[in-house]
Formats: C-alpha cells, structure tokens, sequence
C-alpha cells in the first residue's frame, strides 16, 4: 500500500528504533528523563523559547496552549479549519469553556483586519473578552499552506497591540520552514506558544512538544498531569524525536517535491480539480466533484489497487506525502489514480 | 430622557404595578405560586408547547436552552452576531461547554444551506458533533430583522432533518408576530425551545418564559435552579407578564409605526446612512461614519439634549421604541438629532 | 395550613406589597435602578464591606462566591451539609469545575485542625491547591446552628493565614446576629464574602445580596450577567429588602421564641428526639425514628391535619417558624402533632 | 541509588527494550497498531471485559472513567486520599465537572454502609444525583492497602443496587491479584470500568489500560481524543506491555515479600512507626514523628546516604518496592535508615 492517509502513518525506521532501544530514561514526571530533558531543551532553543515540555500528542498541544492563555467564558479567535475546530472532539468547548470565533480564511490564512474587527473589546460585563488567537502553520485544511511571512507578522502584531496572545500549532511548522527558508525561532518570535509535532513529517512514533516563556510552560506542567499526559519513562518516545530533529528535518524537502509531482499528475486527470501552484509543502488536497465519484468511493477504489489518502470532505481527498513514500511511490500512485479514473479510455487505447 | 437605548428601559406602568401589588403568591420552587404557575401555562400555550418555565431573565433563557440541548464539546451553529456571542459574558463557554461555530448571516439569517454546509456529521471520535442550532427571531443585531418564515422554516426543516435541535431566542418573537402577522406557536412550531422576554418590548420589570417539551423543562428546572434561577414568591413579577401578556402585545404595532417615523427621520439627516425599508420592528440601527462623528459622541451630544440612544460599533447606533416613547416623543427625538447633526445649517436657515 | 416547610414560604406583608408597588425603579443592568442601588449600599453597609451586588436568589450567591474566589480545578473546603453540596444541584462542579472537600462537622461546625488538615498544599502539579474555604452560619443542615464565634474567629483565621479566601454564606446571618448579639459587620469581617438571604427570614418574595470588596463584586456582575442574574427593574423586589432590613430584623427573635417552644413541645412527645437545647434559631429538626412512622409518612399525617414540615432524610423532619407563624400556631402545631403521634392512647384515656 | 521513590521509577530491562524496537506498529488512531491491538485484548481477557483502550497514563484511565460514566453536576463518591482527590491535579472538577464526596475509610476502605449514606438520592432538582463511585485496589495512601474482598463485593453491590456506576482504579490491581490469589477477572466482574497500569509494578516505561463494555470504551475513545491521548505508532510502548503482562506479574510476589522485609526492619528502628501486618503489597509508608526528624528532611538524609523514599506528609514517608530493587537492596536500605536515625549509638557500638 503507498500510503498517502497523512504524514502520521510513518514506521520508525530502524536507525530511530535503535537510538529509542538505547535511550536513557528516568521518571519524566520527577524530572529525571535525560532524554525527554534534551528533547525539551532542543525545542526551546529551535523556536527561542525559554521552555518547553514534551506531551503524548499535538491535541494536547492545542489544548494546553488554550488553556494556559484563557480563562473560561473568553473568547478565542481562530480560523474556521483550524485543528481545534475539527478534529479536537470540541476539548476547547468542554476542558477550556472558552468560545470559539472563527474566522473565514483563504487556505487557513487570514488578515489583521479580520481579526481586529472580530476581536472588538467586551465592556467587561455583556461581551466577552478576546484573549487568545491561535494560528496554524502550515494549515492543514488549507492545503499545507504556508503562512505568507508578511501576513502571519501582521496578524500578530495586531493581536499583541490588542493585548492578545497568540497560540501557534505548529504541528507541520518545520515544512513551513523549508518552504519557506524562514527559520522556526523566526516564527516563534512572533508568538507566545508554539508547538511542534514529532509523530507527522518528522517521522516519529509519538509525541510533540510545545514551547513559551518559563512561567507559562510551568504552568502547562499542571494541566499535562491534569489531563493525563504526564508519563514515565518517556525518553523512550523523546529519543526518537531527538534523531528526528538531528536527520528528519531538511528530508522534508523530499516530501515536497514529491507532493508537487503528485499535484502535478492528479491536475493532468481529467476530473480532478487541483492547482498545483497551491501545493506548497507536503500536503495535496484535490476536488473529485467532476469525476463522477464521491471522495469516498473514489478511495476505495483507490484502495483496492494499493493507495490509499484520505476523505476530507464529500468530494474532497487528500494526500500527503512523507518519509515512507519515495518519488516512484508517487509515480506509480499517480499511475494508479488515473487508471482508476480514466481506466477504461486507457484500456481501450490498448486495443 | 426621551430613551432610547433599549425597551428594556421602560417603566412598569400604574395598572402594571396594581396587579403585581395584588399578585396570589407562593413558594415557585415548590411549585405553589398561582401566578407564576399561570404565567407558565400561558406562555405554553401562546407557543403551543407542552410546558413552560418563568426565568429571571432571557439570557438565562439561552443557558439553559442551549445546556438542555447539548453535551459539553458538542458544536453550536447559531448566526455571529446572536445574543449569546456577544452579550451573554461566554456563559455558553464557560457553563455549557459548547463550541460555538458562527455564521455570517444577512441582518441576522442565513441560509439552509450555509447550516448543512456546516453542520457536516463528526466521525464520533475527532470532529466533535452538531447537536444543535439558535436562530433569533427578531434579531436584534439585525436592526430587529424578521426572519422571512420560508427562510426559517428551511432551516429549522435542515436542522431537523440532520438531527439537530433548534432553539429560538424569540426575546422579540412578539414583535415579529406581529410584524409578520403569523402568529408565536406557528413559528414556534418548527423549533424545540423558545423562550419570550417579558421585560423587553412588553414592559414588564423582570423575567422570560422558557417554552418546550415537558420533559425538556422538567430537565429545565434543575438547571434553573444550578444556575441561582429559582425564586420564591416570583408571582409578583409573574403577574406583571400575565398583565402584558393580555394588554400589551398588540400595541407593539405602535412601536414598530414609531421605529419607522424615526427611521424616515433618520434617513434625511444628511451623513446618516440607514434603510427605512431595513427596519421592520422596534428597532433602528444606524450608521454615522458620514457624520463626522463616533457613535459614541454622537450619542453623548444626543443626550446631552435629552435623547438617548446605544452604541452598537465604532460607527453604530441602535434606538429602540417601546411603550415609553410616544410619537410625540419621536417627532422631538428627530428634531433633536437633526439639531445635534445639522445645527449650524438649520441656525443659518433663520437668517 | 400551619406551614413550618421553610421560612421561604412567606407572602410579602400588605406594607412590603405597598411598598414594592411604589418602588422607585430604572434598568439595573446599566446601574440605573435606584432601589437596587439602595439595598446594595444597605448590605454593603450592614456587612461591612466596599460593595454588593442584589441576585435573584442565595443560590447564585453561592455559586458566584465560588467562582470569583477559585479556579477550576482548586480544591474547595466546606462542611458536608452546607447548601453548595446538598441543595444546589452541583453547580460547584458543572459551573465553577471545583473539586469540593467536604468536612464532617458537628451540626455544621468544623474545627480549624480540621481545616488546616485538609488544606495541605499542592505541589503545584499533582495535587490542587485549595484556595477558599466555604461557610454558614446559620447551619440550615446544623439545624439553625449559630457557629461559635470562637471558632468561627479561629476557622477563618487558619484559612487566611494559609492563604486562603473565605466564603460565608449568610443565608440566615441575621438570625445569627439576632441570636448571638454579635454584628452582622463582626461576622463579616473576618470573611471575604458574605450574602445574606432576602427571601428567608426577612420575608421578601425574590432576592439575596452578596458583598465583598469593590474588586470582587466588579467581577461578579460579569457572573451574574452569564449566569443569567441580570434583571431590569428588579428595584420592585429590592424595595421589599430595603423595608425588610428596616422592619423585620429585630423581630426574627419572634422566630427563634416560637422555634424553642415548638422544641419544647415536641421534645415531650414519646417518640420524638430532639433536644430543645440545639434549638438556637428558627430551625427545628428532629428524629423520628422511634415513633414507628417515617418521616414521609409523618409529615403525610402532619399535613392532614394542617401543619406541614419538610422532610430532611428517611427519619428526619424540619420544622422551620418565621413571619407568618404566630404563638398560637406553634401551640396549635404542636397540639396536632402530638394527637397524630400519640392520639390513639389519647383517645384509648378516654375510656 | 536504592530508589524506594515509587514503583513508577523502573527502567525497562535490556529484554523489554528489544520486544519495543522490534514491535510491529501501525497508526494506532486508526485502529492499524497490531501491538496496541494485542495489548488492548489482553487486558480485556485480563479483566473480563468486551473491550479496552491503550492510554498514555493511568491519571487519564481514572478522568476517562470518571467521564464515561458521569455528566457534569453529578456527584462522585470515593474515599478522601483516592488519586483523584490527590495526585490529579484537579481534573475531576475542571474537566468533568462533579462533585466529589469523599469518604474517610481506613486504609483506603470503607463500607457500604458509608456509601449508601453518603449516596441518598436527590430530588432531581435541588439534590445533584449520585451517579458513580471510585474505588482504588490496592489503595496507595492506605499503604497498597488490598481490599478485603467481601467488603469490595458488598460496596460494588451496594453501588449497583443503588443504580451507581463502579469505577476501579486498579493501578495497582495485580498487586492486589498476587496478595489476595483473587484474580483480576473477578475482582474487575463487580465493576463498570477497571483500570491497570503498566508503567509502575508492571516495569514498563508508559501507558495503562482501561476496561468495560464495548459501549463505553467507544465513548472513552472520543475522550481519549479530547484530552490528547490518541497517539500514532503507540505500539512501541504496548509492546512493553504485552511483554510485562507475559513476564512481570508473577513476580511481584517478590516485591512483596522485600516490602514486607523492610516493613519488619524498619519497625525495629527506634521512633519509626509502623506494623508489619499492614504491609500486604509493595508498599511501605511510616510515621517519623517519633524521630525527631520532619518527613523531608529525613528524607534527605537518606538520599545523601543512597536511598530514597517520597515525602507523603509532614512526618509521613513511603517507599514503594518494585523489579529494580533486590532484597539486598532492601537490607542495605534498612541498615542506611539506621545509620541515619541510630547513627551515634551505632557508632558508639563500634568502640
């Protein structure tokens, strides 16, 4: 199977096997895992932050991240695709009783003069207040696209003149670093938390790791323990993100020039709705709506040959490249696909 | 003080507070208040619901009826500028544990297919679930817009047809009654809850009335008393809306007379931008970014001459009619205005 | 009907009625109710405090008390039958999301030891930290118990000195300033909010007040408003506890008089246990366990005959008197009770 | 270091870390981890149960479990030192919303006579329902304190009579399943939902698992998202515990026995206060009061002699036994302890 579902169905490779086997551990909870300590450390000074903590995923990410900069009944602005408002269960809502804003954003992407008009101030009593705009970078439900550098300084800059704080999941911000050669610390500079997943591009088991001030991170330590995060001997799952930030990081250039080539082919099916100009990083969303196919049919149609992405929508599909999909993956899904699509017109040209 | 801030400013009247003066009391949380109780079946009938539950005040009504509803992490549709994302201080948030997801409607409506487009069914596990949607009938951020019954009913029809429940804010259902000439049960009959305010147009000092099933407000009840809504010898303040309930509904029709002779008013001062057509209730929202003004000094110029409005933005005003305002009133109100607006023109006039 | 259920279940007075009818009254939510404003600076007065907010009911009292002293996930001790755990249908949890510590009091009195044993500190990460310390005083479950102001002294000292705040719930404060002599300021003093209940003792029909200092009380309108606590012209039930401060507190020693007599009375029927000595206010709550009835059934027979009590476990009534219970009626009360308990043998004498 | 500290401080052996590189792992959050899939079926053989779900930590097992089976507003029972009420920071209240009503048992252990006065029904509407009790076995601040089996079976019975949920934190059940010879299919037969964790006498470096009926472990998958518990190739960690489950339960026994060894030395040092008896599982906790020493300080002094224990009160410590402490260790732990406490005198014998 050429599994394009997401970057997160990737195996361990045997070399990240091996430093995770020799890992030295501790009780993390005591702060006596060399290994989680070293992960935290590295993070911090990636994004030039202070602090950071190691957490079982990047849900508890986001969730930490809301939580440490709102108080319940706060009003929280963010794009209307964003991970929180889709693929969170509604924690927001039920761990951090804060009221979602979202905004409508091209690609995930949108401007200091929509937040500033959506983030008008309460009176204290009647309208509650906006404390916290959270990004995502690169947006996934975007099309892994990558903030403009411009538009992201600007968002920010209006949200800390209005006394906001900024949240960024940065679950895939390494690919928005390569894309866009702008530095992670770069990035971070612009916001209060951020956040890194190990288990996507990066190509580890478990795991991501969240970053900001000193104070605010230590009190991300009491929500970690809260809702169940706080682990063990997790050096065993940090060690596998400290070889990844070592070997995984510039590979991801890989992954997008194999997302532009598969852009690329999917445009050329008939069908298939898909710029390839919008594919900027690892991620390929694309319109089935003109095949005849709903998404979901269509992938498991797909499927059945030996590809398999994923539905994101009813005539929506996406594919997402990673380091368990080489260049002829992409050539021989793309082969697939369209014999899928197109099959019986091929067919008969054999005749 | 000709006020025009809200119709929540009116004064009970002499009759008003006769029969308050008079009211058959008892204990309501044991069910024993005569007028409370008939206050109740009153309001259930007027909605054609089985049952009803007297509440200190509409925003209480909206807690509960979005609590009743709803399970924490469940997602909310309502339109952007309803009541509860702006002036109910995030209690949806912070009590209920919803996400709220917005949408941008046209003076308060939105359509069908902007709910379907939205209310996409969850995968159970990440996207947390529809359960419910709030439309607000008149709405009030809609400068008291009727929803157009065909449009409500498609909408309540989606929502229903996607399991959803619909709960209506009708803390002007009357106004719309009687705007629209359809009456409260048939536009009750499409939604699950509805709820009337008795201290907005009908005059009344105190309380809403919360409408629905029997067993949904029996559920109610618990929550009104959570929520420090259970009172004592309420009777009092409940014979005041059975008084309104049988003397002050029709002559709502004066008030939304008033609200159009102010509109026309309005609409000749030069640098105000507004709509007569716009205006169909009680209420007149109005645009002075022309003026020259802030909506905030204007209205501190308004009341420095004895008229006063409320700031709804930067550069709105909102002035509502009620049964404290005569036309007499609003004849004064516009020379006023048109005063405070056109002052050195109209003095040069009498030169 | 004899109704000793609760002193909730009085009707206004035909004075308190007048008075409420000629009310003075403007939209409280913009400040503007001068007989809201009246009682609030009354109260705040009374207790000694910057300033105070009017509610609709204890139970909010209750319930913003809790929240403007705590976060969600703090520890909150009070005793194991005060209100917030028995009779506010868990809004503490739902609402305030505190983890509640019970203590096991005797008649709703808890020892400092006690306290400063529950309140050992949190780590900051795995255990809670308690930040307030609910009380009441009266004790309703306590049986009307008047904390000793020793104790009451030590208590909230011990919570200060480790930091935390103190919430009093005065429900039926003034009944333990009545029967102490002590003041309602003295009382207060030594807490950080305190309420005190209008529709209890002092006979009004709707309404509490909680005061705390000027900071506290700013936030707590924000609760109130989402809450749904926010009334207009709520100045026609302020009225009713403007007349009450000023007529019917000296007069709660009619209660506490006519609570001892019917102890007394009661104490002298075989079957009933009760010693009339607890009795320190105007709450009466005996054992029934011996007379062969339950409590159910017993009031059952009690309302038969016209005296209703309120039913506090399988064999406990409550017998509370207040302003609408004369001498006579406890006489009489007691009269009945006796007959249905011992009226068999009674009449088996005349033989 | 003879680290007594917890018996989470295990590292994993050299044959454990080989079966975690070698695990063959998948996307665990879409049901594609073969070793999470094979861990979560072994556990529910284990127990007895339909099904069960790999977590991250045990303190999410108990917030899960507390969710599953309670809505927000309810109240949970369990006894005052359980994990919940101590060590989880709070999350029974922020995130779930209940009320806790805590028991004193002794050692952990109440009856069901505590539990069914303690869970009198509510009204449903002033009274919050009971809906779930917590019990801990073996209970970890009653000194890994094993239920005795008939008052377990008399409380759960109790519980279900009443129409209560049972929640088992079984941390560390399989301690209790070695003492008592009660295995854990039993034990868990009288419960709704029952937990074991992998990362304290089980040797594994992260995770526990949850168990109950199909229904409710679906529900738990939600709140395993919610709260960032869904991982990706987790199979990594459940392979460590398959591993455990095949080759660390049998040999508790022997942390028994070193517990028990300890348990006896310590009872000679003079000032230590303790019995023996108490001591059925791995833990060890004493009262220093006697010594002279706080609990922390003495603590010190045994970590700059080599030993550790964790500070569980002002003059109380613990020390946990588990697979990386010998029985040497244990008897060199007991002449370091005394070295501290006897020092001088043993010294003095010297001469």
């Amino acid at each position: 199977m050429i599994d394009l579902y997401s970057d997160t169905v990737t195996q361990p490779t045997p070399e990240m096997r091996r430093v995770m086997a020799e890992a030295p551990v501790g009780d993390e909870q005591l702060g006596e895992d060399p290994s989680v300590n070293r992960l935290q450390d590295m993070v911090a000074a990636l994004t030039g932050k202070e602090a950071a903590i190691f957490l079982p995923s990047g849900t508890m990410c986001n969730l930490i991240g809301i939580k440490v900069h709102t108080q319940p009944g706060d009003r929280v602005i963010l794009e209307r695709t964003a991970h929180p408002m889709t693929s969170e269960a509604g924690g927001a809502g039920l761990v951090c009783g804060v009221l979602t804003v979202p905004l409508d954003g091209v690609r995930g992407v949108f401007t200091p003069e929509q937040l500033e008009a959506a983030a008008y101030p309460g009176d204290g009593v009647h309208t509650p207040p906006v404390t916290l705009v959270c990004l995502e970078n690169t947006h996934n439900r975007g099309g892994g696209k990558v903030w403009p550098f411009e538009t992201f300084k600007a968002v920010t800059d209006t949200a800390h003149r209005l006394g906001l704080k900024v949240h960024l999941d940065g679950a895939r911000l390494l690919n928005a670093v390569i894309a866009s050669g702008i530095p992670a610390h770069v990035w971070s500079a612009s916001v209060d938390t951020v956040w890194i997943d190990l288990s996507k591009g990066l190509g580890c088991p478990v795991g991501a790791v969240l970053a900001g001030d000193r104070e605010t991170i230590q009190r991300a330590r009491r929500y970690k323990q809260m809702f169940g995060g706080a682990m063990r001997q997790a050096g065993i799952l940090a060690a596998a993100g400290i070889y990844a930030l070592e070997h995984h990081v510039e590979r991801l250039a890989e992954d997008h020039a194999n997302a532009q080539l598969l852009a690329r082919g999917l445009a050329e099916i008939p069908g298939i709705r898909l710029n390839p100009a919008d594919v900027e990083t690892n991620i390929v969303i694309f319109d089935v709506r003109d095949t005849g196919w709903t998404a979901d049919e269509l992938n498991q149609a797909f499927m059945a040959r030996g590809v398999r992405c994923s539905v994101f929508g009813p005539y929506l599909l996406r594919a997402v490249t990673h380091l368990n999909v080489s260049r002829a993956d992409i050539e021989r899904a793309i082969e697939i696909m369209r014999e899928v699509l197109v099959g019986q017109r091929s067919s008969s040209s054999y005749a």
